[in-house]
């Protein structure tokens, strides 16, 4: 099963793809979609939905799992962040991709076993779980994050 | 020139579509968009945009107008809307129709003249401006009033 983890976010959107199988967790790929700076939102939500699109396509996930926001946020980036979210959401189901969401608490309990762990603690044990010769950037990690929260518990789909 | 008006909603999302040919304003029709209710998130945003680009494509309007999320609302509504009002912007974006936004204190002020207004104000002031024979629904009517509020200041493109 190949699993794309998303982790949404107006600046960068970061990307990881896994593949479970049996109980093994192979690393296949990872990435950050950067839209150009100072864009208009209608062209920063254009830009994530074609590179995400293409992604999509690219690996042809057999599920996307994508981290809920964090309500801790002020509420001027958590509606920016929600926006892309929804986009982001939008473009694995035109792209008929079965959606999954799990808490950052949720995320990080699965892989750094604490759910307030630290970005770095993300990094290095993504890095440890998927045996990669470096820690991959903090949004990469995050989506990778996701990726492996969901190959782990797998819930119900709920988005 | 045509103005199409958005009010994003997760349960409806408003629309209005009117004509401004020099001060004069012409109503062109209006109607909601209502998801299937207890529907997955992916299923509601896959509805909105499959509607929206059909009215988008049909209006072919010059300009699209989307209402701001209005910050007093609980943090778990204002996640839900917001995902919904990335996708609208999406969807404008998607055919290539400049997007604009307004405040609701903004809309408020354009149509009744007063940013506090209530919804049914905001009704009978949109069937009156417009010269309909009744008052529309209140998330069209928010969707009208988004259109006109445009029509009269006509802002730069933020999103």
């Amino acid at each position: 099963m190949l699993i794309l983890g998303i982790d949404p976010g107006s600046h960068i959107t970061g990307y990881g793809v896994i593949e479970k199988e049996n109980s093994y967790l192979r690393y296949v790929l990872h990435g950050e979609v950067k839209p150009p700076k100072d864009s208009l939102l209608s062209t920063v939500l254009l830009f994530i939905f074609q590179q995400l699109s293409a992604v999509i396509k690219q690996t042809a996930p057999d599920a996307i799992a994508v981290e809920n926001i964090f309500y801790g946020k002020n509420v001027r980036s958590l509606i920016k962040q929600a926006q892309v979210r929804g986009v982001v959401i939008f473009a694995a189901a035109s792209l008929n991709i079965p959606v999954f969401e799990y808490s950052p608490l949720e995320v990080k309990q699965a892989v750094v076993g604490y759910g307030r762990a630290e970005k770095k603690q993300v990094q290095s044990m993504i890095k440890a779980i998927l045996k990669l010769s470096a820690p991959p950037p903090a949004d990469a990690a995050d989506a990778l994050a996701v990726a492996v929260c969901h190959a782990n518990f797998h819930k119900e789909q709920t988005i």
